[in-house]
Formats: structure tokens, sequence, C-alpha cells
């Protein structure tokens, strides 16, 4: 691997969750940032602050010198900005599960994806170190390129083709979103009772660990694993006030039943 | 506080997960365990053996001479064995977050709850000092007894009537059957894919992680709630093949809108 390879410097498009925090993670490994490009003023000025990094809304006035471009903004922005990009044959890559690498096909030579599976939230540290980085490139030397780079911050980086990471993206929003929205309901119901939502604490983070040792299927406790009509019943009944999140008890309810009969 | 007030000796009834990890906190705090009582010999032998305790499964030969009898077991199972249950005085309990303590009316003089909000799992060991443990007596001087019991194994000791207990127990079934089994659907969408679940870990523990950081409403992320309808359709279509799980996706998606919408 020559060291023309390596990946020097980054001009990062978006100034978002992602962008803050892959940003931040490749700072500390001395890559340079020659600029941050975004839609509003703000963030991109403090995150081009915190990077030492010029700034600009302007594309016309995107920077040109350097290794890579990483695109990190929502879905439906990415289109959007890969027409307003003009590169010659510099990398390119995005950061978004589920966008095929295919958007850049003929607009770009040399382009890749660099999704880093975790929820990002900005002032939140992350240990990048241990966010799993899939990786994606046109062809294999610049997948060498990423890799390394990758490798830079992460001890897992994966080769992963767009058809799988959309797969392993949806299984992330059961695994992240949908579980977050769990917990917002809990809150929920806890805030009619004035209980505060730290009473949770302590179990969330054991559900969490214990789907990290063992089959999740296999940890499932509670009363629809138990067929536990009554209490389902009674528990239903306690939801009469609030059909909608009524509904989604019964459907969960009903589908461990299924799901541990079919499969475990 | 006289020290006769103190608990010293309890017969357990019961040998599942919360009476295993229950029976094991309180032995570490010299709690003497007389008697394990249960339906199946394996279970209740293997305990009895952990607590050095003698054990039976006939409620005839239940030892008269505890302080404290522990009923750990299913819902279903308390009221059963309440009935078979004769006891002269002494202070007796279960462990059930759903069952009113008003079971015990009428049947016995002394009588309580005490509510270990975890999920447990026999030989995944859980560090009892964080478990909430909620309280509920007949009177103050049984009270006081319990609050001492429950101070030795936990940091986190609360008084909770039954109404507001249930109540608790409900969002914990949220929090974490219901989160469990997110984390089941996305190893099933994974394993489709021959992806290990473990690819999954470090975002399954941050996200938990920043559930007790912030408000989980706050924490939300993802294309439910940037409203990003073309990836939810891309997303649904993915789970074309299982409607149980894409029917899952949608109201699921939906309540993180309406939720967002209106309560944030």
């Amino acid at each position: 691997m020559l060291m023309s390879n390596l990946i020097q410097s980054v001009v990062l498009i978006g100034a978002g969750n992602v962008a803050w925090h892959l940003g931040m993670a490749l700072k500390k490994k001395k890559i340079d940032f020659l600029q941050v490009l975004g839609r509003t003023i703000e963030p991109v000025k403090e995150l081009a602050g915190i990077l030492n990094a010029d700034y600009t809304l302007d594309f016309e006035k995107i920077n040109v010198n350097a290794d890579l471009y990483i695109i990190s903004v929502s879905d439906d922005a990415i289109v959007e900005i890969i027409k307003k990009l003009y590169l010659q044959g510099q990398l390119v890559v995005h950061t978004a599960g589920s966008i095929p690498m295919s958007v850049f096909k003929g607009r770009f030579e040399n382009y890749g994806v660099f999704y880093p599976l975790q929820t990002f939230t900005k002032g939140h540290e992350v240990h990048f170190d241990k966010v799993p980085v899939c990786l994606e490139a046109n062809d294999q030397d610049n997948m060498n390129i990423l890799v390394q780079l990758a490798g830079l911050i992460s001890q897992t980086v994966l080769f992963m083709n767009s058809e799988k990471r959309a797969k392993l993206h949806l299984a992330a929003v059961f695994a992240c979103n949908f579980t977050n929205h769990m917990y917002s309901i809990a809150n929920r119901i806890l805030k009619k009772e004035q209980i505060d939502f730290s009473i949770l604490h302590p179990l969330i983070i054991e559900t969490a660990l214990k789907a990290t040792g063992m089959n999740p299927a296999e940890a499932q406790t509670g009363p629809a694993v138990r067929k536990n009509r009554m209490r389902m019943d009674k528990q239903m009944k306690m939801l009469e006030n609030d059909p909608a999140i009524r509904e989604i008890y019964e459907i969960l309810s009903d589908n461990i039943r299924n799901y541990l009969a079919n499969e475990l």
C-alpha cells in the first residue's frame, strides 16, 4: 500500500449527528478537515470550528483539494447534493445505511459508502472504536482506502453490499428507533402516575445487556410468553384511555406468542 | 427498632427466576433460608442446595418457624398457593408487580408485597443493589420490617401501592419485554441475511444508555421522526414476506410520528 493511497484531507458535507461524531473521530486520528459544507450556518460554523476547518454554504466555493468528500446528510438530501457536487476524480462516500451505492454511478469515478452503525446525538459522546463501520466501494483500490480510514477509528470494519446494508439498517430501526419508542411509551405511562422514569433505568440497561449475552428470543419473559391471558387483559384495561398504545400492546403480545411458538 | 423486628429466617415458595435471584441476594446478607417449597423437584432441590435450605413439594410439611414467607411464583399460581398456605401470624409477601396486595386480605394477619423491578434469568448475575424494590404492607410495623429487609440488598427502596405498582409493571412490559421483542425481530431480519446479531450489540447498548441520560422521546431518531415516507415505503417493501412484522413496523412508525407531533 503506497502512502499516496491514504486519506489525509477531507471535505465534510453535512453537520448533523453523524457528520459531527464521524468528523470528531477522524480528527482525533489526525485527518485534516479542509472544509465543512452544509445548509444552515450555525451547525456548519460550529462543527467547522471544532474540526478547525473552513466552512461554506455555497457549493460553488467547495474546496477541490481534498482526498475524500464525505456526504453525511439525511437520505432525502443526498440526491440533491450529488446534483450540485462536481469533482475531478476524487473519492466520494455517503454515510447512509439505506441509500444504495448506485446513487453515485455515472456521476463520479471513485465512490463508496461509509456507514457507521450507531445512534448518534450531538454532545453525547460515543466510543467510535466499538462502532461497526460497513464499507462498500466501486473498486478494490477504493475499498482498500476506505478500509484503512475506517480502521483508524473502529475495531469492527466490514464489507457489505447495498442490499445487505439496507436489511441491516432495517434491523437497526427495530433495535434502536422502535426500542427507543418502547422507552417513550413506558415514560408516558409512568408520567401519568408521577413515577420518575429513572426507576426503569436498571431494567432497561439489564435488558440490553442480556441481549448481548444470549439469543433475545430465549431471553424473553413476561405475560405474553407465559400465555398469561388474565394479566394481559388487565394490562389492556389499564390502557383503555390510550387506544393507540393498547393496539401496540396487543399486536406485540400476539407477535411474541406466535414468534415463540414457531421459531424456538 | 427492636432487634426482634428484623427478619432472620425465611421460607421461600417458588424456585423460578425471581426466587432464585432474590434468594441468593438475601442469603449473601446472612438471611437464613429454612426451606424452599415448590411444584417441581429439580429447581426446588437445586435452589435449596444453593441456599443451604431444606426443601419440600408438600405444603403440609411447610416449616412454621420462619419470620417471613416469600411467595415468588407466576401470577396465576399465587392465588392457588394462598389457598394452601396456613400461617400463625407470620409475615407473608409476594413478589409480583401486577398482583394487588389485597389477595392476602382476610386470609393472613401480616402481609405485604416485595416487588423487585428487574428482569431475572437464572445463571445470569444481576447486581441487586441497583434493583429498585417496591414495597407495600398491611400496616406500618410490617412496612418497617420490609424496608429493613429490602435495604439489605438494594439502594433503591420505595413504597408503592398496588394500583401504582400495576402501572409500573405495565411500563416495565414495554421497557423490557417489548423492547426485547424488538431485538428478536432485528435478529430475525439479520438471520435471513446471514449477518451475526452481534453487529447490533453496540447500538443496543448505546440506545439503552441514551435513554438513561435524556428523555427517550427527545432521543428519538430514524425515518419515522424525519417523516421520511420514501425510506419507510422501501423498508415496508423489504418486509412484504413477513406481514406481521410489517404491521408492527407500520404501527410503530405511525405512533412515533403522532407521539412526537403531540407530545414534544
